[in-house]
């Protein structure tokens, strides 16, 4: 990766660095929490990614002299670069596992370290995290969509120019079977899949030609795009006399890619036809502007389609194409913080942190809280706004889900593969009930707070905004 | 960069290379044209951007000896490897400068060369020209919305992951004043911009500390945020405490910055708290979900802000995320080829071709032409499915928008720093009647391809479906 990943950042960080920095406040502590306060795409839950890639790309958070140069001529001052230097994260971080189903409000990583270095790592662990959760939580409302039929990540053309190779990788996390980007395939150890384009049926004279020469060069893992001239007419015809010629060969034909008309009946009519000349076996795969909903529609339309190949919409996550996630200092100088908005919503959580979920006897989540590090037990969980709301949460199994991932600077974390993760998010979705995963007003997931966290906030207001500001 | 950016490509434009390759037509021409259907945010241009960074990359686009062991393991033919390896493009691109405005169905660059050579850099090619053009129009929106007053790029936290590189270099063409992206500022030659979050205010035991802290350090270039806890109460009364504290030294509060809450009331309150404490020339500026719309709006409110600072919605393209631009062949081994879709609009153009732009006597733009590529005047250009409509250039000005960027390989064209293509832009937006440049329903402008193109274009179509398509 890039050697000056430290410039990867917006400017107020380092201004801001250099501000503790010439303050003599070089070793003060601090502590910050990720969190994000709006699911994407009016979904129930989240699907934390990118954890990896940021601790990864964490480590190569430095300044090289370029980077220095740089700053230099940007006015920034000849002591505080040459701290800059040798910079290097050497702080704590805890974190969610990568693929945990989360929800908003609650921390999903907490950094502890100097208050130089917890700031200055905002921009990237933003950017990363925000990123690569949303596109996972694309992929995963695409899964349950399709349910047992295959999709696939064609995005990368669309995709925003390099964030590609994260976004596949995403992708695959959150529930897709494949990508056809071959980079994110080449770092992250998978296959990618692909086969042609309209460009290859079009470079030869007629349509069988084409189909012909692919299938020569790739007998057993051929597919064939059928809609270059006429899908029904011209193209599964086409096909079909080409699978019987492989079939005489001892081969047979994978499948037909469909990318344009309507699919639900173009899918139909190929199933028929392709049934009719005795190729039950052959797959129908379709694309064009395909997600979460198109998929739903042609499943319950009864279209006879195997693999769904996506791209755009998953890639950019659309129509959202961003999360809201943010990075708030929760802890200064010993002191616990936090920020007062004129609107509660935007009020952040105070404190050293962790999660804890709740589940009942078969392990399905019932409610998460939100609590002091050194909390062990509670009884009831608080709404974070409305107090009256509260929930008994004591005779249910508990786990933590904070994991120390980062220590002093070293990763600690155990390095997992991207397959790894994707069964892991299958795993933990098993467990969300399914009124959490409908995707039309899906029912809203129990995040709390513990009683002494709420005391502690409050306590905090009143003493910025007086004894009225309680209630 | 990537030493095996090669890898940066949907799977199947290898398999189509290797099949090419395979079938004895690795020397066999072909000529590509990438071009858009349809206008993002049902604008009525587009910003042509990211020529200059994809033909950088496009240097870089090979195949190290990791990438093609990886290759090997995914099944990939040795020869085809052995050619892979010394891979590089030799091809002739001629393409519309950088900046350029555009309109839907015209070629903004065309690609000739080897069929491998030309298929193979397609995914590459359409990621970055449809990203950055994406973003480069939203930011001449944005532009057009602010007027005279600035606009800055503060977008990277929620860019996709390193695609944020290429998003703010596209914000500052499309028509932002600067950028807080300190990488991309570092690549490109930028200054970037940025002050203080909120948790540099929450690091100190109160507000105006934090305040004089940074002003301290920051004397002639401090913007002070003002709505970490009570904008009107506490932000802005600190604020002009500090202003008048500077003033004191001999320096000058540059601005305030208001992140949350109502922003025309926010804006007009503190411009009347600012010009009572006789500080007219402390600047008033805005962040918090804007886009163009929210500018449009503020303005005509009459807020009295100075600067815009546009993050999410700017550098993600929002609502629309993706330009759908495509990459298809319009001549193989000598011979024009299209396809034909059972939809016209999808529908493609055959023949090398080049576009004249048509202007009145003022300069002002009225028309493009698509022609073929040796067609020098043209008398009426034609509406490319609508026969009957056709429109007459032949006494208007002319001039030919393409131009050779790469010749066999070589990069020809003059490069150009990102102030450069911004001034173009604005220069070329002068230029589009106002009438294409309004948000509700735009003037549709005209292109239309010539005569001979249009009737070589039927012709194919005749020869392919028989006689009755003609009409």
């Amino acid at each position: 990766m890039e050697s000056n990943l430290g410039l990867f950042t917006d400017k107020y960080e380092l201004t801001m660095a250099q501000a503790y920095f010439k303050g003599g406040r070089s070793q003060s502590k601090a502590v910050f929490d990720y969190f994000f306060r709006n699911l994407p795409f009016q979904n129930g839950f989240l699907v934390f990614a990118g954890l990896q890639d940021f601790l990864l790309l964490l480590q190569d958070f430095t300044f090289n002299e370029q980077a220095i140069d740089f700053l230099h001529h940007d006015h920034f001052d000849p002591d505080f670069l040459e701290y800059l230097k040798s910079f290097r994260f050497k702080g704590t971080i805890h974190a969610m596992r990568e693929g945990e189903i989360v929800f908003p409000y609650e921390p999903l990583l907490r950094v502890e370290g100097t208050l130089i270095e917890t700031q200055i790592i905002e921009t990237l662990l933003l950017n990363i995290l925000n990123f690569e959760s949303l596109i996972a939580t694309k992929a995963a409302r695409v899964r349950l969509a399709a349910g047992n039929r295959a999709v696939s990540d064609f995005g990368l053309r669309r995709a925003h120019g390099m964030g590609g190779i994260h976004a596949s990788r995403a992708a695959i996390i959150g529930g897709c079977d494949s990508t056809s980007n071959v980079l994110t395939a080449f770092r992250y150890g998978l296959n990618p899949v692909g086969t042609i384009a309209h460009s290859f049926i079009q470079s030869f004279p007629d349509e069988i030609s084409a189909f012909r020469e692919y299938a020569r060069f790739n007998p057993d893992t051929c597919f064939l795009l059928v809609d270059t001239y006429d899908t029904l007419n011209s193209g599964i015809p086409n096909a079909i006399t080409v699978a019987k010629e492989l079939e005489r060969d001892g081969h047979r034909l994978v499948g037909i890619r469909i990318d344009s008309g309507d699919l639900a009946y173009l899918s139909k009519k190929a199933r028929r036809m392709l049934d009719e000349a005795g190729l039950h076996y052959v797959k129908i795969s379709v694309s064009n502007q395909l997600d979460e909903r198109v998929i739903k529609s042609l499943i319950e339309q009864g279209a006879p389609i195997d693999l769904f190949g996506v791209g755009t919409r998953l890639i950019t996550g659309q129509p959202d194409s961003a999360l809201d996630g943010v990075y708030k200092l929760s802890v200064a100088d010993g002191q616990p913080r936090m920020k007062i908005s004129d609107s509660l919503s935007k009020t952040t959580l105070p404190g050293l942190k962790k999660v804890f979920r709740y589940s009942n006897g078969d392990g399905g989540f019932l409610a998460d809280a939100i609590v002091l590090d050194d909390e062990r037990e509670i009884e009831y969980i608080y709404h974070p706004f409305e107090k009256e709301k509260h929930f008994r949460v004591a005779d249910l199994k508990k786990e933590s889900l904070f994991e120390k991932v980062v220590d002093r600077g070293e990763l600690i974390m155990q390095l997992r593969s991207v397959p790894e993760i994707a069964a892991f998010v299958r795993e933990r979705l098993n467990l969300l009930p399914p009124e959490h995963k409908r995707f039309e007003y899906p029912h809203i997931y129990k995040v709390g707070v513990s009683k002494k966290l709420r005391l502690l906030r409050d306590e905090i207001v009143r003493n910025h905004l007086g004894e009225d500001a309680e209630e």
